[in-house]
């Protein structure tokens, strides 16, 4: 299966980016993990979207807040899809990652997810990997299910403990 | 190859939706358009995104403005990828499409660009519709390179005009 | 009397909502509270919208979050009045979750409260059952007049400590 | 059936507002509109709220712009439903009368619609109604049907055009 | 000298708008506090705006939160001087209160502060009696100058610290 | 009677500004207008403000659009009550100059009114002046009378043409 | 005197940019524009970039709008100042540009002026530049008064017309 | 070395502008700080600035929160480079304070930075210095070596934990 590249803009990042680890380790999906930044290793970030295709990914995963250039500039740099989650840091609650990383122009589309939304950044990533993979793709559905069954669990404890 | 569906909450999002055609008759990607509100025409939505992987389908693009529920809505019930197009109507100039489109909750991921970002909707379609397909790939970087090629012109004529 | 059914996205809602219940018990109008996601639960939300009013309801509120889309998605199957409560979460304080509620389309109200505003999303549904029951709108009465005692205590108690 | 109370801060928000009577005339709820303001006619509006139930309304409807006070100060005089519709006006979208009409203090709640969504206003007064006359609710029923053949009908027409 | 009112829509406003009687007691304002409501006792605040002037109030200071209307309301009835001190409160930083208390129609101004700018409020209605009080424009000019003071006295301990 | 100076930032501020003067003539209100800058012509600005109380002024108002600092910096040099018009330019609808006006420091007021609010700066102007004039406070009364009519006028051709 | 590099994402950004050439040209600084994109000519915006200094360039503007990354990253691959005009465009008035442009991580900044702010990008290089040009700083003190000069003359005009 | 003058309209904002003063003092450039407001001090403001240039300053950074016109004001009075810091302070995240310092008028432009981005207002700053002084641009470059390699340690470091 073609590897996922995770890439944050900085470690700080982490607690919010692991999430995508989680789900990942769940579904059998193998990646990278990378500290990144379009800003302070330009150079690297570039290669890591040059190279991406011909080592073996197939998509990038890219965290990053307040101006979240990241997801951008890797986009710049390969046509594999690539999925930006913004992430909320300083005052503004991540709106300005949100729309850094989401107003694209014409020609390089990022596929932005939620603010703070590393679980469904990794789920768009097996989406997208589950095309070519139909194993995959029945793993998804037992998360649907599980996530439905969770749901249905609990609103059968709330029934019991409101509903007369 | 396997078909997208581009799917829009009303027929007055066609002048913005319209691009998405024009760069899949471009790069030879089958789709099939359909109007289809989430709240309206609910049971034909979900119709839709529930047979959509058994009707050939690999991706849906799903526009939509104010509360844009659609893309969500089309998510819910399939996991095939997912893209959502925030229509701008109304007096916010879009930022209300945005929200209800990418803020999705855990699990049930959309793939949001920018605000009536349709071309760039077509080309995330095509990005990963490509991982499975080398000839569409070519196209796409042949794309870019068109784009660049375009930009580099119009770089050319800027300096011939003002840098003396 | 008509029921009302308290539908919440997610079991974490509940500190909010469950001020519903409180008003409601206050006032003698029978409900039933269920966990019910727009995007886990789909069929369900849907099934719950298409027989509330066969199974006796008269009003629906649903809370949710974020990209609150359950109110719409109610309001979509059935139509009986929904009531829409954003939840705040995330950190964008609720606008995300009070525009995907408030701005629906044409055809398919969501009578939004405030941010969070559970207490009145009940007085609201009480003040539409209390239109075919007069013994409820006596007690509305009675309500907003403990509401202007209270008022009027506390500004008896700041007048004694301030006002010379 | 009990009456509608249409009531507009300005005349100028008639071009909005006017789209309540259409709805109305063709469910055959009966109605009476006044320009009436917060600010300018405040003893006006209360005397309107006040006796709005002796005088056979059922439903207030309430539409302001700006920093959008009638449905509130309506609100504030009667335990009777009250719809508020926040108009666009001025530079900010309509975002200010959003707010002012859906941020209401918890006891005194208004049942908010998009901005500027008259129609959603009068569908939402009509379901409202319609929780005791059938008749009502199943012309509400046929409103819902012809616009989902509507929406049908445009795909058709899209899918004629499009889809090959 | 004339008094101010000074109003606040609950008691929990007393933290903020409790600085405005440290002002007034500091400069000699004669001033009377109530906890008053638009929406919850809107006859009282109605009553006290009709006769403030002829009870001896020169300035009305007015507070709320969220849709703050009480400025608004009061300015309705009266046409003394009105101030509106937004208060922050639920998740949107009292953006909310701002423009419901600012965003006044033409005909009923609100002079509005700065969001919890309780001081200010207080500063504003001393500066409107200082018109005809030589005294306490004295008063206000001391106050500045003490302000001065202040700013000048950390800038000397500042570079006492930091510039070599 | 005491003047009034209105300041406005730029002479493109006329169509806007230009409602205060329309007000002003109406109540027999003298004032003295000045295109005046903070930023471009600091040195006169602050001339103006020091100078206002001894040359006869009692209010000044002061308008500018983007970071509208031009009541802020005319508050700054003078005790007199300052009222602040935001004026809407550029692409943010006014709310840049609405929090560059309003969000004003403890100790340095500006007494801000609605955006492009412009009739309301004159009104509040003039009910500041009324507070030792009971004349113009008269004449302020016949204001609202007159605006009263208006609705009142507006509200009866309304029900002639839609009430039955 | 070093020049200064001008660039913009597109030439639609030219009736905007183009304010710069003329500051320029009336201040006698030498200049070079490029249309440059991040995205979809990033080799080329590195490389002009990495080469500035050494090609004599002092200053580089850098103009872009939606997810205007290219101020950013420019200054990612050079240490010579870096001026970012974001630039309005589609429905959120600039403020996705100006969010991108000046949110960025410590380390490499953007001196960030106005959305649309032109002009004042070319003052602010101008006045970097004239550090080490006294006659360029002559040059720009002489602009300021005649920006005065023009502030003075327009007071005048509209004291004759107002002022009685 | 010219000197660079640090201004904060608080000494409450010393926390974060704290840290313009440990990249200067790194960076050997040197300063003076002083506490200095638009709004209480503006006489001192304004001798600042006028003086700055023949003090031997070559830039200035302002540092204010709110309404804050501290940097305009700063640049108002002179022709030197002026870095603007927008404080966060109060609910709005400092959205407030980056309006008010960025969006200033054509021809007194500030260079603005992030919220709370005292780093890249000091890194600004000896950029600009260093246009005319090759070994302070040396370090600069030796900082963002540094910075380069921090993340790829930091990367190296999450592959090790993470990577396969």
């Amino acid at each position: 299966m073609k590897k996922v590249a995770v890439l944050m803009g900085s470690d700080s990042d982490l607690p919010v980016v692991g999430k995508v680890f989680s789900v990942f380790d769940e579904l059998g999906i193998p990646y990278e993990a990378h500290v990144c930044s379009a800003h302070r290793t330009p150079e690297e970030a570039r290669a890591l979207a040059l190279n991406a295709k011909k080592n073996g990914f197939g998509v990038i995963i890219a965290a990053a807040g307040m101006a979240a250039h990241l997801a951008g500039a890797i986009a710049a740099n390969t046509a594999l899809p690539v999925i930006g989650i913004p992430i909320k840091s300083g005052g503004l609650g991540g709106i300005d990652a949100l729309l850094s990383t989401v107003q694209m122009p014409s020609g390089i589309p990022v596929a932005t997810v939620a603010i703070d939304g590393a679980k469904n950044a990794a789920y768009l990533a097996a989406e997208i990997l589950a095309l070519s993979d139909e194993g995959l793709y029945e793993k998804l559905l037992q998360c649907r299910g599980k996530e439905k069954k969770s749901v249905l669990e609990k609103d059968a404890h709330l029934a019991e403990k409101y509903n007369k």
